[in-house]
């Protein structure tokens, strides 16, 4: 059995309504939509909350999916609950109703037996309990990687633990309005060079329709977005990127900069199935087999020459 | 000798202020910018209009790049003017102050020994003027290909004439937000499928910062811009994108589907350079040897897979 990449983050309730329909109280949540990208490339386990409203049958479907939930707590009390709405260009969420709920008084615990995990996601949550996951783990060896992910709720407010949990840092998600918020630069390029300074070996610049661009000390690296013409809602597109990239490098065994590259583009991939459906639909029934098809379709989209070899 | 690729547009003084600096009364327009780069793959030949106030040394600079110039005419009077600024994020420009001076009454000539040449490009001015030189130009066989630019004043006053234009083209050149005004569809897919449905064999959707994206019935194809840390000045950006492109594509001879998406590479590749210096500083001393060493760098910043092959 292969190890388990370990992602806290949230498991939600969200009601979403875009120009294209709506969802009412379906699961969501970083961890989830995450862990379900993770899947498709390696085994995934899940510390989170939720409360006794969640449906049970749901952590029996992501079990299925080769994804433990032995780290998710069942507390009295209501899921995490999110209600959001999108306007006509989908690319802004607006947030309508944010219940902590069970999440209040999260306190988050790794089983014992996956403390040694090598792989590690800080999914957005709030930095001081990504801090006390963090600290659960065992020391990890060479081969130990940590990706975080987080949001512009908690740069403003918390903006000094995110900063404690940058060097050494193997990955840092963020997107293009927060990283200018976290660092002052309008540049992405400067931007990313402050965080590398930290100590952030890869840092991940999300564009949303716009694609993603990787900046590490190996150069940088830049993704347009997989084309759709039916985007119908955008919840979750981040995590699922953030989930694939780190499944695949999960997988993948050496993290190197070719991998981080194929990585992002698995990212791209997935993260544009999510996106297809409302909530988790695009990714519940998802198959592995549909993932690697639209993988070889985006390499025909983005690549113009024929590559004698990209390093590694 | 090479045939020469026939541009017909504006030939200008531009005074520009970016945040990073001004030029004042530099020479512009979506013919220079466009033939400039055009040169590096290809000879071309302008068909334009300047006064008397234009300096008669530039148009020596342009013929010893292999640009020609017999189809300039010089009239009394002035040059067209542009002034401009653009705000902080220079990804918009605000129009100041516009005279037309002597393209009021241009009558566009395209010299007889140029009318059969394979290769046109309508750069960005008034469709009228491009009708006139496309009927100018002899019945170009299969191996015709004629290129469109046009902006949104164009869209919003001449929409008939530029419409006039579509069926057969062999390229559309269009921004985002033109595309979506031209066509009144949001997604960029659905505008560029209702574009090709009226004959445009390749429309092309430049997104400034973000890159561009092709379509044909062959598909579609997505590059992200090439990372700029100091872009100064975006004036001619898309000017150079085009004039790049339709020079690539005259000097490989056959038009397909792979020629396009190299083509859009090299756009990509040149419109950077134009954007690094203010107005054309950036292109008119610019070595064939920077473009291409930027060409191979631009294939690491996107390529993630080795392509087998990529079709033609």
């Amino acid at each position: 059995m292969k190890e388990h990449i370990v992602i806290v983050g949230s498991v939600a309730l969200d009601s979403i309504t875009t120009p294209f329909g709506k969802i009412n109280r379906g699961v969501g949540g970083s961890s989830v939509y995450s862990s379900l990208a993770a899947s498709f490339f390696s085994p995934v386990a899940i510390i989170g909350v939720v409360g006794a409203d969640f449906p049970g049958g749901f952590l029996a479907k992501l079990n299925k999916k080769g994804i433990n939930t032995d780290g998710i707590k069942r507390e009295p009390g209501k899921t995490f609950f999110w209600r959001g709405k999108y306007s006509w260009d989908i690319s802004t969420a607006i947030s309508l109703d944010t219940q902590l709920n069970v999440f209040e008084k999260f306190d988050p615990s790794v089983p014992e037996y996956l403390r040694a995990s090598k792989h590690l996601f800080l999914a957005n949550i709030d930095p001081v309990l990504q801090k006390k996951v963090l600290k659960q783990m065992k020391p990890r060896k060479s081969g130990g990687f940590t990706a975080l992910d987080t949001m512009n709720f908690w740069i403003e407010s918390k903006k000094k633990h995110i900063g404690a949990l940058l060097p050494g840092l193997g990955a840092l998600l963020i997107n293009e309005a927060e990283i200018r918020q976290y660092t002052g630069e309008h540049s992405i390029i400067k931007a990313a060079r402050q965080l590398l300074k930290k100590g952030v070996k890869t840092v991940v610049v999300k564009k949303g329709e716009y694609g993603v661009g990787c900046f590490s000390q190996k150069g940088m690296f830049f993704l347009p977005a997989y084309p759709l013409e039916d985007a119908v809602d955008p919840t979750g597109a981040g995590d699922s990127f953030a989930g694939a990239f780190m499944g695949y490098l999960a997988s993948s065994g050496k993290i190197t900069w070719k991998s981080i590259k194929k990585a992002a583009a698995y990212g791209t991939v997935i993260s544009s199935f999510t996106v297809s459906g409302f909530g988790v639909n695009g990714l519940i029934d998802l198959k592995k087999s549909d993932v690697d098809k639209r993988y070889r379709e985006f390499v025909e989209l983005v690549h113009f020459e024929e590559v004698r070899r990209i390093g590694g």
